[in-house]
């Protein structure tokens, strides 16, 4: 039993980035297992009529604090100090572990609105991300986040962090990542130990690095070295590393990144929003580094949508190099896409026989897509999100005519709402 | 008989920007006629439920070629001479003036949809743009592009642009400006001619100018001057003058525009996607410049969303230049309404008694409005576009639910479709 997707404009891998092409799509399991040829025995227990839709790979939010929803629109335009330990900070001391929970769920329903079907996440409260997930049908990469001074290697977060990866082992839509916060907020030891953790567990890594000038000056001044190298010295990059912002890297760094294999997450919009400028994507790519495309938290961003995201990442590069030839809607899908999927592991990412079946329709009737030229250049270019219709995770489908199948929107509202009043946030 | 909107969040003008509070609104004629108290005789004709909505001043998209929506993603991650000379212009010269008609309605939907009430074109058909504005319900300024040799005044077109203002002299949604298309594509004869012309009959100027470093540099190369002081030279700046782009603008530039009052209106997308870099908002500002915002063509946008536009222009400045305490959420709310209202010379803009009733509704129980916080951070940092539902114009319901009530959506989307497939574009 399967779902078939009739005649649709589908976005497919090409030799040189992506084509889109009239196919018929199956889907059976959790698997694309068929395009334009059914698989053996497939019979369809559904038929979308994809005549006028354009399905694409389902976006892929590689770097983001879904719990960070509630303070969206809270803090905005004020010096970091004023952002951070003014207002986030004060905020974050006062939400309770299952407020995370529905803060997730409100980041999920706009990221399944707008055609984002997998995220990694960098969480505070254990638990709580993961049962939203088990309850969204997303695809979704669990960190916890990690913060531990120099000789203080905090067991008790790194044994729950382990003890949550155990509790939702039966989700297969849920990895788990360790995510030791940053170079500035965890010691060299502590990064040593993380990374012994993380071996021995065959996790991967999330971290925050380079994200402002002060990070780098502080290091150069504390430890003499850059924010890279004193992850790398720390083993960190040993394992799978995904570093989120590395906006001040050096040409050496970058080279370090690219040696390591380590992939870095762009956050256009937060970046530019908390005054800390744009990362050099191009000299990343020009260095063999895997970037991929997140939008962080919603307290610096505010939104939890990847097309505004990939329109900025193809708009703002080409502003910073004079030239319209840098960063091109291409590598932007790419970055928002397959990189994403390469950095985190998972067989997602691209319409493929034998990818999970995480796909994403957008009405090709939408006025920002008419008419649509072409394709790549309509993703990056013209589309905001609001033209994503229908979304398949993993093979089920969690919205249908825009219409969300698994999340009870209305009661997310009234939950949020109910915690805003109590922040005294609404 | 009026509209009556009960008990809306309001964002209406504060000492210090804005302000959003809970108001009864009425509308009376074309007019704001009265807030929380009904003028004199109001007799309802409809009343609609404000409660779950934010109702802001209709956006003022202040420089636009809505022609151009034809040519969107046909033409993307080219050079500027790729762009403009082997792709635009050979589309333009095989364009029939209806066509321009068609894909002005279409821009035109797209920028309703997306809380758009008031454009400034620059047009090429003359009879075109005009014909679709009558019959869609928005509120434009028309200015009909002018390019002129050294000591050639191109008596036609001005003539055709004059006759096209007295056939449509009884919508009084249109306005009529002329429109010189630069310094480097019109002669100074023959920008002193237009003015004289302007002058004469009493009309205000719409121009691009300092667009690019080459123009720039040309323009020092050929003239000794700066395109600002070229314009200036040429008598242009005695009129009200709009002046789009000034990308490249001096210190002693910006005081020029400052002192002759010139408004701005800054293309953030365009700018940035043809590799033209980033116009110096802030020093504008600063000089006291009435800095307004615009899309410009869909050809180099990809999108007429002046919500995409606000948060470009809200995050780019915050980071070219390292704060994010530049360009605020509130400046950039005047700059998509007030400022655009104060450039074109008309009585929209803002939410108070005796104003236009260019009023937009936005949904708030739209995930990317939940929660809501700042409403002005929300405008410009989370919003889309898509959370609109109601749009007014000129005391007139022109979108109701989200459904259109002017402009048939199939048709224009067919007779695109069929223009499109005459150009080889489909």
């Amino acid at each position: 039993m399967g779902i078939l997707i009739k005649n649709t404009l589908a976005m497919l891998p090409s030799e040189d980035g992506h084509a889109a092409g009239r196919h018929d799509l199956y889907v059976e399991g959790a698997d694309i297992a068929g395009i334009d040829e059914a698989p053996e025995g497939f019979v369809a227990s559904e038929t979308i009529d994809g005549s006028r839709r354009l399905t694409i790979p389902g976006l892929i939010n590689a770097h983001t604090h879904t719990y960070m929803s509630i303070m969206r629109n809270v803090a905005d335009d004020l010096s970091f100090p004023d952002w951070l330990f003014g207002t986030i900070e004060p905020i974050e001391d006062r939400l309770e572990p299952e407020d995370a929970y529905w803060a997730s769920l409100l980041s999920q329903i706009e990221m399944i609105r707008t055609g984002t079907t997998c995220f990694n996440d960098m969480q505070m409260h254990i638990g709580q991300t993961t049962r939203a997930v088990t309850e969204s049908g997303m695809r979704a990469v669990i960190c916890r986040g990690l913060v531990g001074g120099e000789y203080d290697l905090d067991e008790r977060r790194i044994r729950e962090a382990l003890e949550e990866r155990g509790a939702f082992a039966s989700c297969d839509r849920l990895t788990f990542r360790l995510g030791p916060h940053a170079p500035y907020s965890c010691g060299p030891d502590y990064l040593r130990g993380v990374a012994e953790v993380a071996r021995r567990e065959g996790m991967g890594i999330h971290i925050h690095i380079a994200e402002s000038q002060s990070e780098t000056d502080n290091m150069w001044k504390d430890h003499h070295c850059t924010p890279v190298e004193y992850v790398r010295d720390a083993g960190v990059f040993e394992l799978p590393t995904i570093a989120a912002h590395c906006i001040r890297v050096s040409e050496s760094d970058r080279a370090i990144l690219a040696e390591h294999g380590v992939s870095v997450v762009t956050n256009p919009a937060s970046n530019m929003k908390l005054g800390n400028g744009f990362a050099p994507v191009p000299e990343l790519m020009a260095a063999g580094v895997n970037v991929c495309l997140g939008t962080d938290g919603a307290a610096s961003n505010n939104a939890q949508n990847m097309f505004r995201e990939m329109a900025l990442l193809a708009l703002i590069h080409k502003g910073t190099h004079d030239t319209p030839q840098c960063v091109s809607a291409d590598e932007v899908l790419d970055m928002a896409t397959r990189n994403g999927a390469a950095a985190l592991g998972l067989p997602t990412g691209s319409i493929e026989v034998g990818k999970k079946a995480d796909l994403v329709m957008l009405d090709l009737d939408a006025p920002s897509l008419t008419p649509l030229g072409n394709p790549v250049a309509a993703l990056a270019y013209s589309a905001n999100g609001s033209e994503v219709t229908d979304v398949i995770i993993d093979g089920k489908p969690v919205m249908r005519d825009r219409a969300l199948l698994t999340i009870d929107e209305q009661r997310v509202h009234h939950e949020i709402d109910r915690i805003c009043k109590r922040l005294g946030l609404a």
